[in-house]
């Protein structure tokens, strides 16, 4: 872990601890106020999947929404890492054919799709995986329609010098408040530029996603149309089981999360007016979820099955016998840790 | 991580590092002598898959091989940790046929191969998932091989009670030199009783099962036997692409390894005398395997690309596009850590 990084979840078996994640966390008001903050937030993280929400701003303020006339299914799966189910595959063709295009647009990679379920019913079809399938799809199809409408060929998009990417770009940075240079510059798993940027940022970041507050009045309409969509869709963003999906069920509008790879994971806290970031250090997304579970508890003030179920989790073997818990670690869950697994 | 655990392995993208993995790690000979430690190597860890080779032992020791003429491929899978491809359930199919059973004796659980092509192809053929494509079929079934051999029934053999796992444990507890009491107990994930080890005595086990010292006659025969079998079907062990089979398809006999959830690695080397045992605090496979990798080249004294590529791998994005590296740290590469990426 780095220095100062604190305990984030562990594992146990047979009442004895087997595995254990560190990382650091950060809770900041629109103001830049940080309300709560442990462990290294300072070194900047690449945000992964958790920034499509920002990405997709521009859909609304470019006026490509409007112009496609997408609705909320589709501005909501722009903002998805989702699982390849029909339900996603649906809405993430129909947002190419509004822009007069099919998935040989999409420039995110091909594989198959993340839910079972879902890539064992494709392959029963004889069909094979497509980049429609790709958790990405959503987002992607997004930016050919952000293309389109603003008069650009979309081929080329997922470069850092196309219109779109451009466009992108300016609002993470803008939003972030992190100067986007070389030095902070990745790839992201589906062909995109990415930036690093403190974890603090990230909170602040969602913080004004939450409340418009910061994002000026164009941005802060469209955050405040996406919050809706997202919240009227959680299943989009996500998909059978996930965490996502299952806490935004529960618990939208007033708590919207996203998951990224690597164990980073962003909570929007419209009503208490607060953004949070968590990276695990080792990349666990277990750890992740488990955390932000416990800290939208805390600092949400929310009281719920899900967040119960996902900051205390039973552990369970092929034959459905507890084995052990995956547990939010009592500095971060204060007093909200239940007092056992479910 | 632990006080004094040690970095094993750390992730890059666009050159800068997004997560890093800590642990232990233990390199000893069969007479009890540590030869390298990083980490707390002291507190126990549950062994998970990793001491299946010491869990078949009996099939040799108790004649249940030798009753039901198990060709080495059965024996090898009886060690494994499978993809549940065809090869793997064939061989587990005949081995409980060879018994007079079919996979209802398994009582390991029931999952989906692992490995997607095989879940899609039996999806494709409208098979459901069954007992014999858990992972731990092999295992299981030389359980069932083993009950019949002892003249018991199998019917719940996994408890803690059955002949068979009394007969399993005792062995365990002698290899690790490791007492098997309540406080070190758990539940594995399919469904056998697990003891929590110190790291250090895990590998001692694996060099006395590299070597046969330390185990008496009998069981060093066995030892031997099972080296030869893993040695002779590495696709086995494991299956298509994983680390176990690439690693010893390339470098058996002289280099065993088993891999086990959790981010347990184990790894016998018979021409150095030495047993290594890796653990991953977070439990992250991937960084025990390429610690693992580190550790098998300088203390193996090892020099094959698919050593270099766990030591070093590229990561890419779904388009195949590079887009960082994991790599062993340097402290426990030394001067075998390959200057790029493969």
């Amino acid at each position: 872990m780095l220095a100062g990084d604190v305990l984030l979840a562990e594992t146990t078996r047979g009442g004895r601890v087997e595995s254990r994640h560190y990382g650091a966390v950060a809770v900041v008001d629109a103001s830049g106020r940080t309300v709560f903050a442990a462990g290294d937030v300072a070194t900047a993280i690449f945000p992964r999947s958790t920034v499509k929400a920002l990405q997709a701003l521009p859909l609304l303020t470019e006026g490509a929404a409007a112009r496609f006339s997408l609705p909320d299914a589709a501005l909501a799966l722009a903002c998805a890492s989702h699982q390849g189910e029909p339900e996603h595959v649906a809405v993430a063709t129909d947002m190419l054919a509004r822009a007069g295009y099919d998935d040989g647009a999409l420039e995110c990679g091909v594989h198959w799709p993340l839910d079972g379920t879902a890539a064992r019913a494709l392959a029963v079809c004889g069909q094979p995986a497509r980049a429609v399938h790709n958790c990405c799809s959503g987002k992607h199809a997004g930016f050919v329609c952000l293309s389109c409408a603003g008069g650009h060929d979309p081929a080329g998009y997922v470069g850092v010098e196309h219109p779109v990417m451009q466009t992108v770009a300016h609002v993470l940075a803008d939003v972030t408040g992190i100067a986007h240079t070389h030095d902070n510059q990745g790839t992201d798993g589906c062909a995109i530029p990415t930036w690093a940027v403190p974890l603090d940022a990230l909170a602040l970041a969602f913080a004004r996603f939450a409340t418009g507050q910061g994002l000026g009045a164009t941005r802060a309409e469209a955050a405040a149309r996406l919050r809706a969509a997202i919240a009227a869709n959680p299943f989009m963003i996500a998909g059978t089981g996930q965490f996502d999906t299952r806490v935004m069920e529960a618990l939208a509008p007033r708590v919207l999360t996203k998951m990224g790879a690597e164990g980073v994971m962003v909570v929007a806290l419209p009503e208490q007016g607060l953004g949070i970031a968590v990276k695990c250090r080792d990349g666990g997304v277990r750890a992740a979820e488990t955390a932000a579970a416990a800290l939208i508890a805390r600092f949400g003030k929310e009281d719920s099955p899900v967040l119960h179920h996902y900051m205390r989790r039973r552990l369970v073997n092929w034959n459905g016998q507890p084995v052990g818990e995956l547990r939010a670690a009592s500095a971060l869950a204060g007093d909200c840790l239940p007092e056992t697994a479910s």
